[in-house]
This record gives structure tokens, sequence and C-alpha cells, in this order.
């Protein structure tokens, strides 16, 4: 894997050993308003005041996940909450509490780590106030990983699971559709070396353009908003907006028709890039749609056609880590 | 890394991609009777009728945590189970919920994860019944890695932390001391080629007497037998007594002395043995030891000693991921 070029001058993982680390880490990240126990006990302890918790859990590797030249270590914070933020904000809940274990090579510079936890600081004050993490793992590995557990609150109200569309529901999204994707494609066109080994340097000089791929800023508070508006199935829109919306109609026994003029300049691009973490929710007819949601389509009756562009079958195809990895550009 | 050899004519991964493996892997696994929703949507809704829950994360990583020539994918699957269940027990809470994410190569077997799922749900099964998998992820990995993070009930007791040690407390453990240690010495002495490389048929003949490092089975319902009996301070014995207990003497701002004779034939392997996931407890003079605990010490005034043995200042030394991790039998 590829290290900041300034690795051989900086304190690593290796020379602090993993409470050393973790002492240096752990004042960085923010603080959860739920937390009962924070780090530092085998377990932390967290107020569910609702009876119940909503858990959900993410893997980000090197590699499929990202890649060390593109982003920075205050990306991969960032981005490694927002995403599974996104996903406790498309049951309706409220994010309350993150866990954070990573795994890096003794010889990643503990620079490194602190940027990530300001990322996830900055993401959790950004996209969901209150939300902290209460607790962590480091770990020795050849391959930089993150995997991060999330919590949420679903303050009394029932959780939009994927399975509630009804024929006739409104289809919405709330946040970009796309633009991570198109990230990508420039990331892959202009950020590598002639080799075409993804390049720091040329990457920094994207950075604007590329942030929806880098940073995503999910609209979190729409996930309870939706809820409370009576939103009938929701889902956090990982994968591509047709791979996810076939989870929906697959659960819920139903089709889902796009409306291509609700897709922007590029529906197929809108379709099929992944990793934009907005928020897909079907909705009730007439019901007024809230915080950023808007119209793309409609729920349809169920046949074997389970996701269709302006009435015409579309195939339900996205991102898959296993088939979608290109080791090519590692 | 090193894969079983017959993985050229087996099912991976890479051919089944993430959602046709998690459709087999879902079904093996336990289910937990705290589990208000399972695996299918974007996240997990688990039961906390405490109004609280316990949350602890760790990872396992190839090469520092474990070797896939001397590890079953059944031991795999227990020993995450079973690391991570104790570190809720050792708060004094029930275990009642995992989440798993699992990072591996495209060519792994998918037979490896069913063994996997196997033997979380015969950990589950043996040491915290009714504690089940309520969600999951499947990534992509040079490096074959399993976080899991682990969800406890208190049951309105108070949480056994590590900072409630008193002088005069009687210092007690449940569970082994140094039998994974000495099995771990085994299998580099003896499950290893000429070469001193890691060997799967080696190492199947040492089963039996390495069952203590490659699947522990910690006294999980003993954590809350110590709550219940009014233990000052509990932990986990994950990175060697010494070292652990030093971790109860910092936060408690006391000195533990061990007894010599409570150690067994060897005491400074049981003082810098890791990895058994026994119990460490403290618990008022007079207490009557619950379940499996036995004494070894007390807890003794604080002074630039915290660990002592016999009342002789001891090293307080253990396993570290970054500087104990012997790459050269990768």
């Amino acid at each position: 894997m590829s290290m900041p070029t300034d690795a051989g001058s900086a304190e690593t993982l290796g020379d602090l050993g993993e409470s050393g680390v973790l002492a240096r880490i752990f004042p960085r990240l923010p603080a959860a308003a739920a937390q009962l126990l924070g780090p530092g006990d085998d377990a932390a302890i967290v107020a569910a005041p609702d009876g119940r918790y909503v858990v959900t859990t993410d893997l980000m590797v090197h590699g499929p996940d990202f890649r060390l030249a593109w982003s920075t270590p205050h990306d991969l914070g960032w981005k490694a909450a927002a995403s599974n933020l996104s996903d406790v904000a498309a049951m309706g809940a409220v994010p309350t509490a993150l866990v954070v274990a990573i795994a890096a090579p003794p010889a990643t510079p503990v620079a490194m780590l602190e940027g990530i936890a300001d990322g996830f600081r900055d993401a959790c004050e950004a996209l969901a106030p209150g939300c902290g993490v209460v607790g962590g793992d480091l770990s020795a590995s050849d391959t930089f990983t993150i995997a991060v557990t999330a919590f949420g609150d679903l303050e009394g109200r029932v959780p939009v699971l994927r399975s509630g569309a009804r024929v006739g529901d409104v289809v919405a999204v709330s946040g970009p559709l796309g633009a991570a994707a198109t990230a990508l494609r420039l990331l892959f066109a202009e950020a590598v070396d002639a080799d075409g080994v993804p390049d720091a340097a040329r990457a920094a000089a994207l950075r604007d353009r590329a942030r929806s791929q880098l940073a995503p800023a999910p609209p979190i508070g729409d996930g309870p908003l939706a809820a409370l508006a009576g939103a009938t199935a929701m889902l956090d829109l990982s994968d591509g907006l047709a791979k996810d919306a076939a989870r929906v109609a697959d659960a819920s026994g139903v089709s889902i028709d796009f409306d291509s003029s609700a897709l922007g300049d590029d529906p197929e691009l809108a379709l099929g890039g992944g990793e934009d973490h907005s928020l897909f929710a079907t909705f009730p007819p007439g019901v007024e749609l809230p915080g950023g949601f808007r119209r793309v389509g409609a729920v349809v009756s169920a046949d074997a056609s389970r996701i269709l562009l302006d009435g015409v079958p579309h195939p339900a195809t996205g991102w898959d880590p296993f088939t979608g990895w290109d080791r090519s550009a590692d």
C-alpha cells in the first residue's frame, strides 16, 4: 500500500504501541450525549431511553473502498462516519454513538490516526450533532481497515423498513444522485500517474470537484423527518439507485418506476452510481415531502420487472465489493 | 496469506458476490433473544429493557491475531465471539447480541465463511445462550479481518468498572491463566514446517492441546455473578494478568499483590500470558467468591509499584499488537 512520503520521519503506531496511540486519539474524538460510560473500560455504556437501539456496522478497506493516495486521513474519518450515520438515519433514527476499530500497518504515522479522529469529530458535529465516539479498538494489519458500528435512537417512532412500500406511493430521494460516482470517475481519469497509479498531488488539485466521493455529506437529519412524515420504506443509497431500489422492491413485493426527467442530465449515472449515501424513501401519495426529499418516481404493481425507467424494465445493477474492485489501480 | 489448498475447486466469495454470500451465511447464524429486527435492513434493532446497553468492539486480523494454517474457520468464529462476549461479561452484563463484519480476499471459499458462522453460533450457544448475531457486513480485502461489536444488558445492575478496587479487596480470577500462551508456544514450536512457516497438518495433530489458544471458552456467566456478589472492579484478561491488572491498579489508584502460590506451577507464565479471556475481579474482603472465581492476591495501598508478586515489585508487561506481532512466521 502507499503511505505518506514523510512517514519515515514521523512517530508511528509501532513506536507508541496500542495504549499510547489510543491515549493520543481518544481526546480528539467527539463525546456522545448518550454516553453513560466512555473509553477506558472493557465496554462502553450508552443510554437507550426508548428501550430499543438501532445498530449498523460497516467496513472500509484500503483498495476496494478507498485509496490512501486520494483520501486525506480527515476524509477517511469523515466518510466512515457519514456512511454509517446514513444507515442509522435510513431507519428513521437519530444517530447517537459510534464505536471505531482501526487496523493499520505498524509503520503508519500516528498523525494519520489523529487526522481520522478529526474527520470523525467534524462529521459528527456537521451531520449528526450530539453523536460521538464511545469506544474503539486498534490492531496491526498489512491492509488499512476501518470498522465502524453506529447506533441510533428511534425516539419512540416505528422504524422505517425496506418492506413497507405500497403501490401508489411516491418514490423520493434526499441528497445527490451520481455525484460520488462522477467524482470517482474523475479521480480514476485525472488523479493517476502515467502508469494509472493513484497520485496524491493530482488528487489534491481535484479536491473540490471530488468532495462528493472523498467526503460525502448525506442528509442525516432527513431520516427522522421522513419517519415523522409517514415514510413507508427507506434506505441509504450506498450501491446505486437502481440496485438499492430493487432491495426495497424485493422486500416490499412491488416494482419501482423512475421518472427520467427527475434524474438529472444523466439518468443512467443517477441509477448506477454508488456511494452517494443519499436517502431513498417512499411516501403515501399526497404527503408533503419533508426536508430535502424530491419526487423521482412511483411505486407500481409488482411483476417480474422490479425496476423500471419511464415504464420500461431497467437492470438493477450497481456496486459489489467483490466484483467491482479494480485491483489494477491499487 | 495461506489459504486452504482446495480453494481452487470451491465456490468463492468472488463467485457469489456480497449479497449471495450473505444469503448463505445469515441462516447459519444464531438468533438473539433481544433482536427486534434482524439482518436485511440498513440497521438492526435490539431491545434494551434496562434503558442502557453495554457495547464493545474488537478486530481480529490475520497475522497478529490468528493464522489461517492453525485456526479452522470454526475456531475463528468461536474465538471472535468468545473474546467479545468476555468484554461484555467483564462489565457485569449479560451478552445479548453481536454484529460481525468480515473482510476477505475474493478467492476465499464460501465454505470458510460458513465455518466462521458456525463457530459464532456454537460459541453463543455454549457460552452465552440467548445471544445471537443481529447484523453484519462483508467486504473485499487482501488481509482476512473479522470485526465484532458485542452488546450486553446490565439488567438493572450497576456496571463493574476498572476503577472500583479498594485497598483490602480480594483479587480473584475465573478461568485459566497462561493456558492460551502455552498453547501458542506449542503451535510456534511444533505446528511449523522446517522453515518456521505455520503448517496446517501439524496444527491439526495438536488441536486438543492447543484448544485454549484456538477456541478459548471463557466463563461468561461468571461476569454477572461477580456483579451480583459485589465485585468492586473487573476486566477481561486479554493481554496478560500483570498488564491487565495494572490497568485496574491505574484506574483505581491502588497496587495489586499477587500470591505466587495461587498462580500454578509457573507464576511468570500466569502473569505474562495473554488471550485467556478469563475474568479478573476484586471483591470486598469476606465475600464468598462466586462461580469459578478463586483468590490470587490482594489489593494493597498504592505506591510507585502497581503490580507485585509476593510483595516484590513485578513488571506489568504483556501483549501489544504492534510490538508483539512476529512477522517472521506469517
